[in-house]
């Protein structure tokens, strides 16, 4: 039960985005802008990353729902993902993305967590600065909504099937689609 | 040195606003709603929150900036600020914010420290919903914006009187001032 009396039965950040709109439109704004706007990173990476990080943080309802958007723009799907997950530097990716789920791990610990030596490497596996500081800031930015999320222990379903309805809804439409439905 | 390629010599999240003004705008809109907008909690107190939690993720540039901030708008200035950052339970505020306080704490640590009794704590010290709500979002947002200071790496003076000019502008002005000097 949320620690707050929410607005809605929504679960997740769907709940806290209705309760507080004001909050609402710089964050989904801001999801947006990282997730699925102009950008060499292809959005199913920056869903992994988004993904990864929740999981480090163990945060149920946001690791479950961009695993399940990034399993739908990724040809390798749920079962990368999974690789991803449990052990980056033995998944089938790119150089290039393990050096940036590296650093994107540094991030969850903490900013002074990430080293020269780490952003050199990122570089080397062919990042640009715009790649490492995007990487930075949707790693950091899920510290905020994993924190968020589960700080006011909101509501996280069990159910797959839930979060892979909710990706194919977020990969058509978006994080800022006025709907019914205005999560992610 | 930050570990990518600027575009201005900017300190802190300013240089990153500056670089990046796609993430800057809902960044400081965000900054902009949860410090200064409408809201039961004095903008000193959301300073406050934002200033111990960037002090507990020992983010310099951060926690100087909202230290100041908070400065200029408490009746017990610096001092009260200093006392807060050092001990939060002996420090000279209110019972509710002492208990906000606590639940920022959490917060900092991971979003699954925050307990039902630690809201209830601060529900019987007067704290509506809503500022639960905020609390745990300001402290959720420093989360982020700590790590996205300190993940690149970003220059952070150590001259107090720097942060005090800052914030001199913050307060009159807000996050969104559109001026040769964007930041926070």
């Amino acid at each position: 039960m949320p620690h707050i009396a929410l607005n809605s039965a929504e679960p997740g950040i769907r709940g806290l985005l209705r309760y507080r709109p004001e909050t609402a439109r710089p964050l989904s704004e801001l999801t947006e802008v990282l997730l699925r706007g102009p950008g060499t990173l292809a959005r199913g990476e920056r869903e992994l990353i988004a993904a990864y990080v929740s999981a480090l943080n163990d945060c149920r309802y946001c690791s479950s729902s961009h695993s399940a958007c990034a399993a739908a723009q990724l040809p390798g799907g749920m079962t990368l993902v999974k690789q991803v997950r449990a052990d980056p530097a033995s998944a089938p990716v790119s150089a290039k993305l393990k050096a940036l789920l590296t650093i994107a791990s540094a991030v969850a610990q903490s900013g002074h967590a990430v080293t020269a030596e780490q952003v050199a490497g990122a570089r080397a596996a062919g990042a640009t600065d715009m790649e490492i500081h995007d990487t930075v800031l949707i790693a950091a930015a899920f510290c905020m909504f994993n924190r968020y999320v589960d700080g006011l222990a909101t509501i996280a379903p069990e159910d797959p099937a839930l979060y892979t309805a909710g990706a194919q809804r977020l990969v058509e439409q978006g994080y800022l689609a006025p709907s019914a439905d205005p999560g992610h």
